[in-house]
């Protein structure tokens, strides 16, 4: 199935900000550059979202807790390679009231080094492990690129990271099989394609053995990391001399992983189904999934009101999030375009042959396709709707995504594709460092990595250097 | 009724400190003073005492947002007796990165000059208020006095603070009343007492026209300060020149309000209910409701473990929170130790008589009152315990606070309770500042302010001048 792009992914970046500050989302004006306001619609998107993160964590054994948001510069300093790649883009505090500070705080640009110290006082023995922790933050980072709203933020407003030690080095690795399983289930639930690839070694977390990436595709052509996985080793745990007992009576260093998704997942979600109309919800998540909205006639205003209110609270009462819009001074067209703005997924509308006829005109955000429906039937109609949406949103995405997933053979079709910035290009690759950074540098794109989600055997040749080629390697061009 | 204060009144500090850690509530090692970490049991103590909290702010028109944490000093700086209050208390980011920020940036110690900005851009009519907005957040405070957990933090966390604004003044008034409702609920919910107080002009927040406060009793007999709700007038609309088109066509300065509470509201349950044996949490609240201990009889332990597991399923299935300790290598006595340190409120016990009869031991951990009953009754049995524990939660620590508020004539009376630490003193005063220094200083205790929650006319004489009273006022030793 052929699906068409929509007209804004040539102007995508100018729709995203317009559409977070038009559907309420979020303000991006506040006088900090990087820094924005979750607005109340834009706050009951996030709080659906965060429940299905939530409910997918605690139900695998994750406890929520919360950590400091203040680091010593001495917890930072103490993994090298971490501090390395951080300290240039921390937030500094160095001063408490008039007082400068006898060691400055970083703002966390994220927790393993917050976490550490606490997991040396609780860890003691193999009883204690494993160890399976998150917490939904806010993080900082002192972005010298341009900022976008929600995409690339110096306060990163939900980050919701998850912290795991266990007692060997295969626990880590299933645990961060595990962490894969659970950020696919939460994109498939909110119909969010993705492609899972390892980073190349490069660009892995600073302190990490290696990342695993999530990665979707914008309708621009570029990609956008919505998650990571980091698999830690013992490197955070022999920094902080982290051990524990082990069952035969010795000390052993602890293994840790890290995974986060950030409001980018959000974003994610109003990115990939969002059209010229504004966003597009998926009927879980959204906090209206139904707008009933009358189409009055001279006369006829109270019964037709009346008809709605009547169908908006038998909506209600089968469990729906139901918003009766019957705001005066607003044609039936403004609240129309008011409620496909802002996502709602399905709209009920009642006009006086509805009502002659006792029916109602259901109508799908996605594809502004309409029916009637004998009054009675409503619950069931919007049932089916919601279902069909939730199926074609998330078949539509991906089609969408698979279509620009390109294989080839040669350095200049690669280019050529990323030129015209078609979508993600994989190409074989003899897994050599100089041969990555070469590619990167041709294709003027970035590597994604080894594909995680599909096991592929190759036995083709390096597009750089001829040499037998390891494996298949993603590139981008990437938020 | 006559309620004995607790063995552990009397080294309450301590108490409260061991608590937290022992049952795994907050960690207060985290090498930042003033700075701890919630642990799995207290989030999930905090998640439900904070969804309490939401759902009476979304029933009642409060939008849940989030704005960011830094404020440039320039916008903490524009309502002068506002900054004259924090600025000496804030954390300031001076630095990101390796650079030198032009303006620092003042962690939020409250939000305040946060959302007056976003305000600005938001309000333009009448017809956009009243707004009504919250947050539940992380705020800081350089607090030079002893720290002390969740009681008196460096990251106070959480924070729920809502901000609304208003066409007039009388609207403004009506929503300060709706705040001390809201909050009087909250507080009944979890049986925690209060006294209601309008605070002296010296001790309001700043930038406000007048603040009232929630004050509970600790078992020390000295008061906690555990919610407070301020009526700002125009003064930050001024600051920072909000204004609205008045429905005559004029313009006009918008009226706010601002009111939270933090993490002691999250205290206040742990302190009021809690005894020697640990904390006692309402079921309510409690995120495990039920404890299904097994007490093994040789040869019987299978018997006894499924007969517990029976129980524990159909009390789940009943839509109970429900824990089966069927841990081994511990005694039923550790476990009833360690879900008593924790406050659960139900315990059930099944032992080889129980088994024999066809019964089940049901221990309620306020009164550690056990009783038996037929298995086939448990799910009523809980529900009465749950129902009665409930309610005498509540009534106990109202009684016993009841009693520990004095009315007296003379300043040496009440100099002579507060010295013996009996809680909260009331005296008639004539409501000049001078007296209620002079007040302060020779009981060497806080006024806490007028009575909110009482209308009293009174008709004696000021405690310190003699001269005629407008009110009584209370005075407590106050943390």
């Amino acid at each position: 199935m052929a699906v068409k792009r929509q007209k804004w992914s040539k102007h995508f970046g100018e729709w995203f900000r317009d559409v977070l500050i038009n559907a309420e989302i979020m303000d991006y004006r506040y006088p900090i550059k990087g820094c924005g306001v979750w607005m109340p619609y834009g706050f009951k998107i996030r709080r659906n979202l965060l429940q299905i993160l939530r409910d997918l964590l605690d139900s695998t054994g994750h406890n929520e807790t919360l950590f400091p948001l203040l680091i010593p510069e001495t917890s930072l300093a103490q993994e090298s390679a971490h501090v390395k790649s951080f300290e240039g883009e921390c937030f500094w505090v160095t001063h408490g009231g008039f007082e400068p500070l006898k060691v400055r705080y970083a703002l966390r640009p994220t927790s393993e080094t917050v976490i550490a110290p606490m997991l040396k006082l609780w860890i003691r023995s193999h009883a204690d492990l494993p160890l399976k922790m998150y917490q939904v933050v806010n993080v900082f980072r002192h972005e010298t690129k341009a900022t976008r709203p929600i995409l690339r933020m110096r306060e990163v407003e939900p980050f919701k990271e998850a912290h795991t030690c266990h007692a060997t080095s295969e626990e880590a690795e299933e645990q961060v099989q595990e962490a894969v399983e659970l950020y696919k289930r939460f994109f498939d639930a909110v119909g969010v394609p993705y492609v899972v690839s390892r980073r190349p070694d490069w660009d892995k977390f600073a302190g990490a053995l290696y990342t695993i990436a999530f990665d979707m595709l914008c309708p621009d052509g570029r990609t956008l990391q919505i998650g990571t996985v980091h698999n830690l080793g013992q490197n955070f745990a022999k920094a902080f001399d982290i051990t524990y007992e082990t069952k035969d009576g010795g000390q052993d260093h602890i293994w840790t992983t890290s995974y986060g998704i950030s409001g980018r997942g959000i974003a994610a979600v109003l990115i990939v189904h969002g059209d010229d109309n504004g966003i597009v919800l998926p009927p879980k998540i959204a906090p209206t999934q139904v707008a009933v909205v009358p189409v009055p006639y001279k006369g006829q205003e109270e019964q037709i009101n009346e008809a709605c209110r009547t169908v908006a609270a038998k909506l209600k009462d089968a469990g729906y999030r139901v918003e009766l819009d019957l705001r005066e001074g607003l044609t039936p067209g403004n609240k129309f375009y008011y409620w496909e703005l802002r996502g709602v997924p399905i709209r009920i509308e009642i006009g006086p042959r509805d009502l002659a006829n006792g029916e109602v005109t259901v109508v799908r955000r996605d594809t502004l396709k309409k029916q009637t429906y004998k009054t009675d039937d409503v619950t069931a109609a919007v049932q089916t709707f919601a279902e069909e949406m939730t199926h074609d949103l998330k078949a539509n995405a991906a089609a969408w995504m698979n279509e620009q997933i390109h294989r080839v053979d040669s350095l200049s079709e690669a280019k050529s594709l990323l030129a015209k910035r078609a979508g993600i290009v994989e190409v074989q690759w003899c897994g050599k460092d100089e041969c990555g950074h070469s590619l990167e540098e041709t294709v003027e794109a970035r590597l994604l990595g080894f594909p995680e989600d599909t096991k592929e055997k190759v036995d083709g040749k390096c597009v750089v250097c001829g040499e037998k080629a390891v494996n298949v390697v993603r590139v981008a061009l990437a938020y």
